[in-house]
């Protein structure tokens, strides 16, 4: 309990990862939601990423939502890319925070970027060199990082080579993505265990997923582990594109509302998040998985009938 | 991590508490609910609940569903009970385990039954006596344990009074009910440490709802210290009635699905239970929380796309 971090940084997805597993929404809606987002208190947050339209069309108005966002000096604002050639716009566009990822199953790689893993490792020195020479950051996000919707399993070691391939490049972060929620806390206890010890000062941030109910589990097992950087994403967006109907990222107002009640701060207003998260669900006109969109914060109470 | 538990056993409460919260369904659906689960490995299964028709009308065929039931051998059914008289009338059906439900708070007290918590545990010595003398062994389930949807926070000391008082009246064992998803991990770490210091012998079971997303969490932080007793509901059927469209007890599979991925046996064949959890889905007619509902078992994969 005493090993739990008095406070933790989120970095906000759903603008990114959530938007990209939903059905197009305008461009007017997504700068909203961005703008939205950075007035709750939440510091970190992905805006867009630079893919290639035809692989993803959620994403093809990335450069006009990010020259209209009303910047908050206070929040880093980040863009993932898949390859030089977007990681090239990201730094046209003026971010400064890049992410690029790479699955750890080759399946997974190939069906994202049409890449071997390696062939994408290999591809890492140039980008790391690039982003550093335009005075960016790039992070190393590794996906498929507890197991593969296309290969199943995704052995320890294999995840391990991938960041220490990605450290020998000089990423300057590292942070592995349960892409189809697969990981269970003794899974996490152990990636997380074995990356420090061969990465001791590598910043290391986890990215899970609610796609089988695990994701705060998850997260509790990596709090107790002293972990403090995690992704999440307003309202859970995103759902699942291996599964309909599943769970996407662990959703931000869960994650505000279990770690402050336990002592971590996360200097997020939850009723600002709670709001945001009403607008996001209005975007993408579904019911989004957030439970606490739902039933509310622990302090909601409900008159008694009599 | 070698602190948890070799194997948990879980209870399914999904005929009792479960469809006590969904628009009551037919008498012959509510049978074949039992009796598919009792084909899954379970090996405790809270059948019905034998209370008031107009106060829990989703109820009132008890006595029919009870006697039904294909019994399986190696399940232990029981029974939930409000008071003697339900007690009395679950003791002529031919239940051997019983529970009786006491809330920690007031109000939620009143609300379900009518009586202060402190009224209801001054009944308690008699249902206890009136159990043990038929031989039956009588439970106490203390509901919102970790917070009223009423009365909002309900404090600990107040919780460890209602334990002790049901201790000091001969209760065979106790759960906690986290009844509207108010308990956090760090919660359930200092009531259970508590209640284990001040009654080192009681069995102790836990009884979580995933209303705000921590189901799964404050199940392992209870896994952690050992404890190796859950309630749990195949599709998480149950709902909240104080928070439409949030869910309710954890899900079954989604606990089978975690735990026996840490090394957890839970003696439950997890495909007979996802099946049994489509057809629970089908009898309620709507979508149920369940994420391994949806997303399937971890070992799920797809075929890539080339």
């Amino acid at each position: 309990m005493s090993d739990l971090p008095k406070r933790v940084s989120l970095r906000e997805v759903g603008p990114r990862d959530g938007l990209q597993n939903e059905d197009p929404i305008p461009t007017a809606a997504k700068i909203d939601l961005i703008d939205a987002l950075s007035e709750t208190g939440l510091r970190r947050i992905e805006a867009v990423s630079f893919v290639h339209p035809r692989a993803i069309p959620q994403m093809a108005d990335a450069d006009e939502v990010w020259s209209k966002v009303r910047r908050n000096d206070a929040v880093r604002y980040s863009a993932l890319v898949p390859n030089r050639r977007g990681l090239e716009r990201a730094l046209a566009a003026g971010f400064t925070d890049l992410e690029v990822v790479i699955s750890a199953s080759d399946t997974h790689n190939r069906e994202n970027i049409n890449r071997s893993t390696a062939e994408s490792l290999d591809a890492l020195p140039e980008l790391t060199e690039l982003a550093h020479g335009s005075g960016a950051t790039l992070q190393l996000i590794v996906s498929t990082a507890w197991g593969c919707p296309y290969e199943g399993e995704v052995p320890e070691e294999r995840v391990l080579w991938v960041a220490g391939r990605g450290v020998a490049a000089g990423v300057d972060s590292l942070v592995y993505g349960d892409t189809t929620g697969m990981a269970t806390p003794t899974r996490v206890v152990r990636l997380v265990g074995e990356t420090r010890s061969a990465h001791p000062e590598l910043p290391l941030g986890l990215h899970f997923h609610n796609t089988r109910g695990t994701g705060l589990a998850n997260l509790y097992a990596a709090l107790q582990l002293g972990v403090d950087d995690f992704d999440a994403a307003v309202a859970g967006l995103g759902g699942c594109p291996y599964a309909p109907g599943a769970s996407g990222n662990i959703a931000t107002e869960e994650v505000v509302s279990m770690v402050e009640d336990m002592g971590v701060e996360t200097g997020v207003d939850l009723d600002a998040l709670l709001d945001v998260a009403e607008m996001a669900e209005r975007f993408v006109g579904h019911a989004a998985p957030s439970q606490v969109l739902r039933a509310g914060p622990r302090s909601r109470t409900v008159p008694p009938s009599s």
